[in-house]
């Protein structure tokens, strides 16, 4: 494993640990599911090695990262049918390269605005409850797809 | 100019607008700037065809638009230098393709937040002149890039 040893990034939390709930991990990347009680279709592509901006990787490395998060939308439209996915690789908080791949829903809690918006209605945990039970057989396929 | 008109979705705004300040556009896409007070490093890569999803386009076609999302990425980070960029692609209002490119700052109104959360300062539009001066030349270096 030394391979992904070498750019760790002193202090980087996405450095040192999965970072939520760990679905694959390959030399180059891992998927994460993120537990967030409001959006059960909610993942993240992490790259393994330290960088904090997509254009600190090289072509090669953007095209397979990229692929891997079709991968992974792909996957999350055939389980879960959301209204809409977004992607974002933002980094504010922690820079080190991560890809949120989200499943929107016409009637979740922030639907049209992003996740990171105004409150538009309060929806209960428990209307979630459905489509998480879809959640291990779509994390099995993400697991397939990618390793 | 056919191979444009092809697959436009009746009603769609961005089917039938360049959707702000045009900086180029070829046979598959365009880059526009956002002009936004808050904002002035904020570019959208818009896909000319209709599609809803990034998995809608077939391979080739997503690797030519992030190759092109880079592009402007690196030409953003070489003109503004960036505290970090963020890329999303989101379009849960507008669902035609299309990514943003922002860049942010460590004392802009909602950093470290998403430019979509909640504001942590304000900040006066006149504390940006200095780098909205810059933008002309990012314009032409976009440009010069993508086409």
């Amino acid at each position: 494993m030394g391979q992904l040893d070498t750019t760790r990034q002193p202090g980087c939390e996405l450095c040192v640990t999965d970072g939520g709930f760990l679905v694959m991990r390959n030399l180059k990347l891992r998927v994460i599911r993120v537990l967030d009680l409001d959006y059960p279709g909610f993942y993240r592509v992490i790259w393994n090695d330290h960088a904090a901006e997509f254009t600190d990787l090289p072509t090669a490395d953007r095209v397979y990262l990229m692929e891997a998060l079709a991968k992974v939308e792909s996957l999350v439209r055939e389980h879960l049918h959301p209204t809409k996915v977004n992607l974002a690789s933002l980094g504010n908080v922690v820079p080190h390269l991560h890809w949120h791949v989200i499943a929107r829903f016409a009637d979740d809690k922030h639907f049209p605005q992003p996740i990171w918006g105004s409150t538009q209605r309060e929806v209960a945990s428990s209307h979630w409850d459905g489509m998480r039970a879809e959640l291990k057989a779509l994390d099995i396929a993400i697991q397939a797809a990618l390793n």
